[in-house]
């Protein structure tokens, strides 16, 4: 186990390793003497930089892209806050191995390796309106998980989950983590009507005031109120950070499982980009609350890593202008005086 | 020719054909059967649906990618609207066949063919302050040059542009399309400084007194204002119509030269999306006036088809998921009720 225990984890989120700022200065310096107008390649330009701070390289590599979805189940489903059985979610887990789903079709556009790592999916957590939804071992191990799931040669980590009932946990955690509560940050997830938002509203509720610990400790919110999927993605960003490796989040359930870094260490999230700005109705205040600006705004609810595996090919576009580009001395055109 | 004399071009603009909705109808019939809740995929969903209507198949295909970058060069630039030269257009074109420029790099991550049209770079279109950039002939023949760029084969066309001075040339088509004057519509182009930008607010508005026809007659606006590569891009947007292809338009430029189907016809630009929201100061006000929202918003201005070419991955993905993606039945997934 990376994280032998919950000082191990705090310990390292106290630590984290800074980005290599040379080799981002680098590529800018490359940039400017490309055959473009100076940043006219707009967010391209900081991408192609942020890839190599975060990977210590000032050529930036895109070889191996990963995208990791996890999956788990909620015992808050019994209190009615999604319209799909639990049942679901392992029976997505046989979609994504049988190559139906449709993550599976936007990694093969990606150019992205898939690995789907169910965690006991027989053993819900426990539901949080009647006590924490893991204990300490239980969240420790989906910790460790999550980072033990990064492949050997990794240059980009694309992260994604399934759970029936996580937009409820992730909405709970989200309210512990930035405050509010229900009606702040509920959304309709695969698609509660009205009457169903209303008890996810007050399942919210009812959690935070079960546990208010979690609204003092980013830690303690992710294990009583969030869920095994949500704190391997945590894992799984954190272990990225420690091997050097950038990260695409996809929408607001994995943005809010790696939240905790971001709120426990100034600039615990500066390595990982939002992928996609879901239509979730929490994913605007998360990423206010985060100060991050998703790539893409395609008004997607899926999860599953969707939104972060289509944003790769911008990665791609990105890096490719930065290592094929010509300079102006080489391709023999004027530049503005 | 395709377009003859400009009542020709007048009459297939007036009798465009539509949709196929037969084939957008499948489409949305089968994206509700697959596994993801109804709508999730958000805007790919409508993308998929967008491929058929206009390609006319319920099974859309993006087999023959084509990126077409038109150039040409202005005379309007004797006034000083740039700070590059206008010898950088021809060296920007030779920078494209020898594979340094940016598009380059964004065709090979996009699958895309790419195809760079110099039209006449070595006669500038006339000064619009002293006279109409082109006379009837030459605009038909640019028309017709941009009508004549469509490969055989093609499933979708991307279309962009190359030429200094030209975002004066289309804020000053934008004015007399869409209301206005310089101020609202010019910005910084390349990157002109304040005086620069001054100059080109009061270049646009000598344009627009000098050719008050052009605010009568959007054919008249891109003939006295535009340029050849904005009246190609026309032509080829009106050629992709009439041949059931749908059409990505790059930046300001390019949606402004292809804004006269949208004025002349209801619908006119039906088959086409806006791919990137471009950071020059113009392109929002004309995203609103032509009811589009961009696929892309990552603060580029750069031109040459580099936002069509870098939203291409996004209709892949759309695709792929509709074509790839099992249904419920086909899972053994539960439904919601």
């Amino acid at each position: 186990m990376l994280f032998s225990d919950l000082a191990a984890l705090r310990g390292a989120i106290a630590s984290l390793p800074a980005g290599v700022e040379g080799a981002a200065a680098a590529v800018a310096t490359r940039q400017a003497r490309l055959t473009k107008p100076p940043g006219s390649l707009g967010r391209l330009e900081a991408l192609a930089a942020w890839l190599a701070r975060w990977q210590g390289r000032a050529q930036p590599r895109l070889e191996h892209v990963q995208v990791l979805v996890f999956a788990g189940n909620h015992g808050v489903t019994a209190q009615g806050v999604s319209p799909y059985p639990p049942a679901v979610t392992a029976q997505m887990v046989e979609n994504f191995s049988a190559g139906g789903a449709a993550i599976n079709q936007l990694c093969a556009v990606a150019g992205a390796a898939l690995q789907v790592v169910p965690l006991r999916l027989e053993t819900p957590t426990a539901d949080f309106t009647a006590g924490p939804a893991m204990d300490e071992r239980e969240f420790l191990q989906a910790v460790n998980q999550g980072a033990a799931a990064l492949p050997a040669r990794l240059d980009l980590l694309c992260l994604g989950e399934m759970g029936i009932g996580n937009t409820t946990a992730a909405a709970a955690m989200a309210a512990a983590l930035f405050g509010g509560g229900g009606a702040d940050w509920a959304g309709r997830g695969t698609g509660v009507d009205d009457a169903g938002l209303a008890r996810k509203v007050s399942v919210i509720d009812a959690g935070l005031a079960r546990h208010p610990a979690a609204r003092a400790d980013p830690l303690e919110a992710a294990r009583c109120l969030g869920g095994r999927e949500l704190a391997a993605i945590l894992g799984a960003t954190l272990a990225a950070r420690l091997r050097g490796v950038p990260v695409l989040l996809d929408g607001f359930a994995a943005c809010t499982a790696a939240a905790p870094l971001a709120v426990l260490a100034p600039g615990g999230l500066d390595h990982a980009e939002v992928a996609h700005r879901s239509a979730e109705a929490g994913h605007g205040r998360l990423l206010a609350a985060l100060e991050k600006v998703a790539l893409l705004d395609l008004g997607m609810r899926l999860g599953e890593a969707s939104g972060a595996a289509l944003a790769v090919p911008l990665l791609r576009g990105a890096l490719a202008c930065h290592q094929g580009m010509a300079t102006f001395a080489e391709a023999g055109v004027a530049e503005a005086p």
